[in-house]
Parts: structure tokens; C-alpha cells; sequence
């Protein structure tokens, strides 16, 4: 291929800077997009636009095209806030539908190993948010990882002095989850938490 | 999703439609893309590159920046044509070493159901390519496939009446292939070409 075409092989070796996509996958998707070149301005032109057109909401830090972001500026329950740590996660939790609040994105979790500090977090941003409205509930959605969960535990430590309830994603069996193939921290966890009926 | 961003959505409808990327991978490639300017604006950077300097070489037909290839430019045996389906077919060929004769690219192979039919190959000018020179062999390396095949049938049955061998590549059994694991017909067809020691 070298020796075809220095911008074939410029386009390949960007490819493989994304996640999960190795050489033989780079090599096929940029032949698909050589054969046709609809394909090759489509996405280049999406990719202008998004890098035009996306930003951080200033509320929520979503990223958004408008600030505030269309959830900040939705008719919810101002009261209660879910925190994530990454835009996707608050997809997810939109997703289920079971939340009609607002969110905070962190962009990250802590860990201090890779050196994210909170000060590289979204966490002063948070705190000034709980200063001026009456936000009754805190529900940490950090994901459930070493650093997720520790990311749960030092935000715990510096809201619930302010008089905020903070609350955490309940932890249990998936739905549809076979216990015989559940791990057992999570069978653990579920027996501790389990519900009259 | 859908509410945060229109043109994330975008960029997602676009990768999409690329092979092999189904609408998580796809969402994922975006956020990943989003979180880094620099890689968003290197790929749309190369895409248009690619775009701008890319065309098929006007003697072989495969891609290349300068016309004619540097293939087609190189000190190589004239007198041996290797025919593929695609580019991508000449770099395997290319990156075995084992050829040092000339390429023609047909940019497909026949597929009368799918409506591919000769005149839709770059048949006509690998003809041409036979009336002027010294060829005195043409190596049919399309796919072993049904479309493949018969696109060598095909060719065969055109350029042997001009005189010119037509050789295709040898079917057997892979190197580090275990016969127990490999298809009869590949086994048959190793018995059949089995050579003395």
C-alpha cells in the first residue's frame, strides 16, 4: 500500500488511532470509503460540523450546540440532580427513562494512579450549582469501577455536609441475569439488598 | 442522543454505513472522536486529502496518486500481467514478494445477478494492454469465489485465443493448515495438485 498512495496510507494510520480499530479494520474501511467518494465527503463534512458546532452546555457541562443544553432548559424537577461521568452515561440513563431531573457531567472519574485529580474534574462547577438552588437529592451515577466508585465516595464526602441527600444507583441482579452465570460480588450485593414483596 | 447535538447524530448516521460498524461501535468511534479535536480534524483532513489526490492509474487501473503507478513505473518484467479484483488484492499479492511482473486491477469481478456485467470491468483495456506488448503470460489472481471464478473463465476464455498463457493461482492447502480443520474441497483440490517430493 505504501508505495500506492501516501494519502491512503495518512487516512489508514488515523483510523487506527480509534478505539477497537486495528490494521486490518483501518485497511477495509478506508478502501470502502476510496470506493466511494459520497461516503469520503459525507463524513468528512459531518466531521467539520461537528467540530463546529459542539460544546459544553455551561450548566450541565453536556456537550450540546446550544447553551444551555435541551435538558437544562426542559421542564424538570430542579430538585434533584443525577451526576456522570460521561456524556454517554447520561444517554443511558435517559434511555431507561426512569429519571426526570437534571445532570451534572464530571468528564472523567478520579484516579489519582493516571493522575486525574478533581480539580480535572467537573466538581467546583457542582458545588456552585448546589450553592444557589434548592436541590434536595444528589444521585451519584458514577460508574460502578475502582475509580467510579471512589469518584461516589469522595463526592459523598463533600455534599452530604451541605444537608443534601446523596444517593447511589442501587446495585443487583441484572434483569434477566441467571444467577448461576452472575458474579458473586453481585449476588453478594443483591441478597444484601433485598426487597420485601 | 438525539437531543444533544444534530450533528453528532450526524456523524453517526455516517460511520454507520461503513462496513462492519453497526450503530454502538459507531457511537462510541463519535465520542471518542468529540473528546479529541485533533483526531476529528486529522481525519476530516485526510478524508479530503484522499479525496483530492486519489485517481486509478490509466495503464493498470489501480489507485495512485502520479499516473501512471509507481508499479507501472517500476523495472518489472512486462511480459507477466497479474489480474485481481481489487487494489487491495495487489497488496496481498505485492506483500507475498513472490511476483515481479506487472498488475491490471478490473475493479470487480462478474456478476451477471448482481448486474455486473464485462462492459462494467476494466476488461476492454487489459485487451488492449495484450494487442501492443510482448505479454507473454497473464495470471489470473481473482477470488475464489463463484464471481470470481467465472471472471477467470471468462478472461480465459478471451485472452487464449490470442496465443498469451493464462496461468491461475494454485489452490491448496494454506502454510500451518490443519487438514483436519480445513474444507473438503480445498483437501480434494490439494490431493488432486499434489506434487513429488
Amino acid at each position: 500500500m505504501i508505495h500506492f498512495s501516501p494519502s491512503l496510507t495518512r487516512l489508514v494510520t488515523e483510523l487506527k488511532k480509534l478505539p477497537g480499530i486495528g490494521e486490518r479494520t483501518a485497511l477495509r474501511l478506508a478502501f470502502h470509503i476510496l470506493k466511494s467518494p459520497r461516503v469520503c465527503g459525507d463524513i468528512a463534512e459531518s466531521l467539520i460540523n461537528l467540530q463546529k458546532s459542539v460544546r459544553l452546555c455551561s450548566v450541565c457541562f453536556c456537550i450540546t450546540e446550544e447553551d444551555p443544553c435541551s435538558i437544562c432548559r426542559d421542564d424538570r424537577d430542579d430538585g434533584v440532580i443525577c451526576v456522570v461521568e460521561e456524556p454517554q452515561d447520561l444517554l443511558a440513563i435517559e434511555r431507561s427513562g426512569a429519571f426526570r431531573g437534571r445532570y451534572h457531567v464530571l468528564h472523567g472519574a478520579l484516579s489519582p494512579l493516571n493522575g486525574v485529580m478533581p480539580s480535572d474534574l467537573k466538581i467546583t462547577d457542582l458545588l456552585k450549582r448546589l450553592e444557589s438552588k434548592g436541590v434536595r437529592e444528589i444521585v451519584l451515577a458514577t460508574n460502578f469501577t475502582v475509580e467510579g466508585e471512589a469518584t461516589a465516595l469522595y463526592l459523598n464526602g463533600l455534599i452530604k455536609p451541605l444537608g443534601i441527600r446523596v444517593t447511589r444507583l442501587a446495585h443487583g441482579m441484572p434483569i434477566g441475569g441467571d444467577l448461576e452465570y452472575v458474579d458473586t460480588a453481585t449476588v453478594q450485593r443483591a441478597l444484601e439488598g433485598r426487597n420485601e414483596l
